[in-house]
C-alpha cells in the first residue's frame, strides 16, 4: 500500500491510548499505518479506538490531512509480529511500557530490525533516550517524540535527543511531526523531565506549596491559572507574555527582574508530594467536582472544551 | 444617579489602562462610576476609552450585566476632585503609582475621606496592602483587588488582605466581584509577588534557565506552552490538571511524585534576571515576530485572541 499512498510506513509500536492516537494522527496524515501490540484482542480494541477518533476529527474538520476517516482507516493494519510492523517503516513511533529495564532489552530487538535509515521515536515522558539505547547499532537515530495529552487536540511535540543522536534525526522527525500537523519542539540537550514536565513541575511545585501552606484554596488556585493565566498561555508563551506585558522583553526584566527575583527567593524548597495532608486537602477539593470514579467522563469533559479551542486555533489560523 | 440605578457608587481612583478597564466593568454592570484623575485631560482621555470599551464588549456580546453600551457611558462621570470621587463611594477602586511612598501618602488622604463602610481596593500588582495601610482609621477595610491584564477579556481578580483586613471586608469585596463577572479568588494571607505572580515567576524562572543553558530556543520554549500546556491551562489549573492525568491526584503523587521531585531537585537556583547575554537571546527571537516598537499592535493582536476565548468561554457556559 506504501506505493499508493507515497508516504511512506509508519510503524506504531504499542497501542494503548498513545499509541493509537499516534495511529490515528499519522493515517489522518495518509501514511500508511500498521499498529503492533502482543494481543490480537488489544489490536481490535486499537482499531475500534483509531476510527472513533478519526471521526471524531472529520467531525470537527479537524483533519491532519485531505483525506477523510473513511480513506484514512484504509491504511491502517495490525500485526502481532514485530518482524512484520519494523519492515520498510521509515518511523517508528514507539508507545510501550515506562520502564527502563523493559525498554533495554525492547530497544535490542527494535535495532536489529530497524532499516538503516528507520527513525526509532519514543513517546516516553520520564525516560531519557540515552538510558535504553546505549550501545545500539541504529543509536544515532533515536530520540524522543513525547506528545502532550490528548495528542489529538493539543499538537505539541516535543523532541529530546540523546547526546548520540544525529542532527539529520532530529531534523526529519520534525519534518514528519509537520507532516502531520504535530507542532515539534527541539530540545537541543537531553535534560530530566524535558521541557513539558519541567514547566508542568515548577508550576505544581509551587501551587503545592501555596496549598500547603494554607495562603490560598485548591479550587481557587486552579482559577488562578484557568480563568486568568491559562487563556493568555493558550496564545502566547512565557518569554512572549512578558515582552507583551512591557514595553518589550528588555523593559520587563528592567522593571520587574528584581521584584521577581525577590518573589522566587521567597519560594519554598522542593515539596514533599507523599504529604498526606496535603494529598488530602487536594482530593478533598477535586472529588467534589470531578469524582475518581467518573475519571473517564471528566476526561471526556476535558476532551470536548479542547477540541473546541483546535477548531478556534484552527479559525484564527494558529 | 445612584438611586436610580440602586447598585451603588464605585470610585475609580487613577485613570490609566488599568482604571479605565475597572471603569467600564463597573459601567457596564450597571454601577454608578466616577473617575478621579489629577488632570482634566488625562479623564477625558479615559473616558473616551471607557466608552470605546464599552462598545467592544457590547459588539462581542460580553457586557458584564444587562445595560448597552449607550446606556452604560451615562453611569460614568469624572472628577480632579479627591473629595468629590470618595462622597458616597461604595468601593474605591485604586489603580494609582506602584511606588510604596506615594502610597503611603495617599492612602492618609483616601482614609479622611472614606465612608464608615466603604472598602479601599488598591490594584497594585508588586506592593502587599500591610505596606501602605498600616495605622490608617480604615484599616481593615483595605485591601489588594489585582486584575489580570487584559481585565476586560481576562476575568480573574485575586483578592489579597493585610493582617488586619477583615473578613468581612474581603468577603464584601468578592461579592462586588461577582456582581461584575470579575471572579474573586481569595488568598487567606498575605504573600509576596500575591498568587498570580507566583505562578507566573516560578514559570517564568525555569523558562530562563532552560533558554540560558541553551537547552531550547526561545519560540520552542513558548509553544511548549502556547501549543500544548496553556490550552489545557485555559480550562483546567495545575491541581485539576494532575488529578485528569491520572485516575485522580492522589493516583497521580503516587505515581510520579518521585519523578517530580528528581526533576525539581535538578532545576537550577534563582536566575540572574539580569544577565544581559540571556535577555539578549530573548530580545533576539521576540522582536522578530513582535517589535516593541509596535508592541501596542502586537498587544491589540493578543486581545482579539482573547476576545474569542472569551466568547467561546461564554458559549461553553465557563
Amino acid at each position: 500500500m506504501s506505493s499508493q499512498i507515497g508516504k511512506g510506513k509508519i510503524a506504531i509500536v504499542g497501542s494503548g491510548l498513545v499509541g493509537s492516537s499516534w495511529a490515528t494522527i499519522f493515517a489522518s496524515s495518509g501514511y500508511e499505518v500498521q499498529m503492533y501490540d502482543i494481543s490480537e484482542k488489544q489490536l481490535q480494541t486499537a482499531l475500534i479506538l483509531v476510527e472513533k477518533n478519526l471521526r471524531k476529527l472529520d467531525e470537527h474538520g479537524l483533519q491532519r490531512g485531505c483525506i477523510s476517516a473513511d480513506e484514512a482507516i484504509l491504511y491502517v493494519s495490525t500485526t502481532t509480529s514485530l518482524e512484520e510492523v519494523m519492515k520498510d517503516a521509515i518511523y517508528v513511533q514507539e508507545s510501550a511500557l515506562e520502564d527502563v529495564n523493559f525498554r533495554i532489552e525492547f530497544y535490542k530487538k527494535l535495532d536489529q530490525l530497524a532499516g538503516p535509515n528507520t527513525i526509532l521515536a519514543s513517546s516516553t515522558s520520564t525516560i531519557p533516550a540515552s538510558k535504553f539505547t546505549a550501545g545500539l547499532v541504529n543509536k544515532e537515530r533515536c530520540l524522543i517524540v513525547h506528545p502532550v495529552n490528548p495528542p489529538l487536540f493539543l499538537p505539541l511535540t516535543e523532541l529530546v535527543p540523546a547526546p548520540w543522536t544525529s542532527q539529520d534525526t532530529v531534523d526529519r522527525a520534525a519534518e514528519i511531526m509537520n507532516s502531520v500537523k504535530q507542532q515539534p519542539v527541539k530540545l537541543k540537550k537531553e535534560i530530566l523531565g524535558f521541557a513539558v514536565n519541567r514547566l508542568q513541575f515548577a508550576l505544581l511545585a509551587e501551587t503545592w506549596r501555596l496549598v500547603a501552606d494554607d495562603v490560598i484554596g485548591v479550587n481557587d488556585i486552579d482559577l488562578v491559572m484557568s480563568a486568568g493565566l491559562g487563556p493568555r498561555y493558550a496564545f502566547n508563551g512565557p518569554c512572549e507574555t512578558v515582552h507583551l506585558n512591557a514595553f518589550g522583553v528588555k523593559d520587563y526584566f528592567k522593571r520587574y527582574g528584581n521584584g521577581a527575583t525577590n518573589v522566587l527567593n521567597d519560594m519554598g524548597s522542593v515539596p514533599d508530594f507523599s504529604d498526606e495532608s496535603v494529598i488530602q486537602k487536594l482530593e478533598d477539593e477535586l472529588e467534589k467536582k470531578m469524582a475518581t470514579t467518573n475519571i473517564r467522563e471528566h476526561q471526556a469533559e476535558r476532551e470536548v472544551k479542547l477540541i473546541e479551542m483546535a477548531i478556534l486555533k484552527k479559525r484564527l489560523n494558529l
